[in-house]
């Protein structure tokens, strides 16, 4: 059996690291882990809107790509960790690795409804609650609602 | 009325353009455009798994990421053109846009049945059944069938 408590331990603190980065660099706070089934942090990575002036870099595309190219077993075992819940393009990036597991810091601040989708393919998804994920987006949508509505699509 | 015969002749001419470019690259051969209502053509890309050990710039990604950030409303007008049928992380960052129409190469080498999910949420969706986006794909597939795999999640 799996010590999962220990593994995400270790996963959520990578990904709030990188939350709290890019914080820190004015960007938004949202970061994120891809941390295989024995504890090791494959990649990691957060939102680079601001800072790299990128539409595709959500914080679990940045940590997928930040692992650079795997064999499609290395996914399939693997965890992925988002301080936030994740969005439409984010939940399509693990369907198609097929990523078994996805820890989400929080879902208040927002929720696309992407966890549904994730469900009814077989994806266990763990919602943690966590209230430094949450303090980190709600501050960031009260000084910045414009950047915040760009990264969803929205006007 | 819009003049989509013209517009989608620009849009798929870039998007074949790209793809061809990755060929000669020794690349996997799928291009994107981005492209506005009036012609416009906003972003163009192709699949850089290869050339950058890239597991995330597939065509429409690497499109996307190439018009860099965008107000909303830029993409509600827009259309995507992919050489061929798209996956689930690149039907996700459509959603996410909510780009509202996507024109599609060929889905006869390769579908992943995101096509549905498109058009379940309103999408409309074109197929060209262009023969040299066939031509490309086949060609690479047969000769690099670990690379096209590992592209799509497959062992």
């Amino acid at each position: 059996m799996e010590n999962w408590e220990s593994i995400d331990q270790v996963g959520m603190a990578n990904a709030l690291s990188q939350a709290r980065q890019s914080f820190n660099e004015g960007g938004i706070p949202i970061g994120c882990s891809l941390v295989s089934v024995d504890g090791t942090v494959l990649g990691a990575g957060h939102n680079q809107r601001i800072q790299k002036s990128s539409p595709t870099l959500h914080g679990e595309i940045a940590a997928i790509e930040d692992a650079g190219r795997l064999k499609a077993g290395m996914y399939r075992d693997a965890t992925i960790y988002t301080t936030l819940s994740p969005c439409s393009m984010c939940t399509g990036a693990i369907l198609l690795y097929k990523i078994p597991r996805v820890v989400i810091g929080e879902n208040k601040t927002f929720s696309m409804g992407a966890e549904d989708l994730l469900k009814s393919r077989g994806v266990e998804v763990v919602i943690l609650d966590n209230p430094e994920c949450k303090e980190l987006m709600a501050t960031f949508i009260r000084e910045k609602p414009e950047e915040w509505n760009e990264d969803i699509g929205e006007e």
